[in-house]
């Protein structure tokens, strides 16, 4: 089993926050983004969408998608449980993991690739569309702030991978001159706490 | 138990025909999205994101996201499967929903909002960003033509919720003109047998 990876992309990271969260060791082969890798044929026919991460199993199969690659090692090894413990709780993770990604990833990596001079080589950019999902992210951390008043983590009393994807999400997207302002103190109290688990760093 | 539904939207539409798949019946509360009933106080208690579907429980607690939605009946009722069978099963079958979901719907979806007349009084439009995003999501459904060449359905040999994503995402956005050309044979004979199930009428 090996894992396509890449250091400085927000999505292998959440891979690698999760394993690490179960302690599972997979080897890690990174893919250079900068060198354009991603889009050579070698890795297209790993990963047909150009995107990192993969997992690559021993018989060849390929599973791609972040939180795909996470739910097969939950499968695999479901202690410590990221995705929900019983049914009930497994629906509710998968919708806050789910809000994470449409209301908060997406919209800071639309105005990531629509605004950022770092994208301006890569994408074909729209920058008056990158500033409307500007507001649109802010408005969200705003939302968050109130969200995490009442819970310590996003989906509840638990850690789970709802609070990977909304975490790997802000650190990243720093990049795009998002932060947490000193008035939003329940979030800033949960991202502290998030950061200073082992997993952040890995 | 409820689900907050509209028989205009695609997203409900997923819910309706994975219930439909199963066998089950759930009481449908229709909520009136061209009157804006899903932006007044009452719907937003339900859900804050003024989004359909949304699942009430019993006891009141609200399940958002389809694809969760979803994950909650298939673990009630784990037959037909329509999430994978098994670890790795259920690891390929969320690859293909949301590679569908971001692949596909996204920018389908970004192409209606930004462009389309209908949508005009209800979006901040940028005309500029929904035209690329056209062409990406044409692109997709060539992709897809090749893929379905080789295999019955978009994640393998059985009928799963990653052909829901894909069937109810490409009959919606016909209104933003969408379609399947003469030679894309194999989406076609996939769309047409999706199509005639039972389900599709949900």
């Amino acid at each position: 089993m090996k894992l396509y990876d890449n250091t400085l992309a927000p999505n292998p990271r959440r891979v690698r926050m999760f394993l690490a969260e179960k302690g599972i060791a997979v080897p890690l082969v990174p893919v250079d983004l900068l060198t354009g890798e991603h889009k050579q044929p070698a890795y297209r026919k790993i990963a047909p969408n150009s995107r990192v991460p993969a997992l690559e199993l021993d018989d060849g199969t390929i599973i791609l998608e972040s939180v795909a690659i996470c739910r097969y090692f939950e499968g695999l090894q479901p202690d410590p449980p990221l995705m929900g413990i019983g049914v009930l709780d497994a629906a509710v993770v998968e919708m806050w993991q789910r809000r994470m990604e449409f209301e908060l990833l997406i919209p800071m990596a639309m105005t990531f690739r629509h605004t950022s001079p770092m994208m301006a080589m890569l994408e074909d950019q729209v920058p008056e569309f990158g500033e409307k999902q500007r507001v649109v992210a802010n408005k969200r951390l705003g939302t968050m702030d109130r969200e995490l008043a009442d819970r310590e983590f996003i989906a509840g009393p638990r850690f789970t991978i709802a609070d990977i994807t909304a975490f790997t999400t802000i650190d990243f997207f720093k990049l795009a001159g998002f932060e947490i302002t000193p008035e939003q103190r329940n979030l800033r109290r949960w991202y502290d706490a998030i950061c200073a688990r082992p997993s952040a760093k890995a």
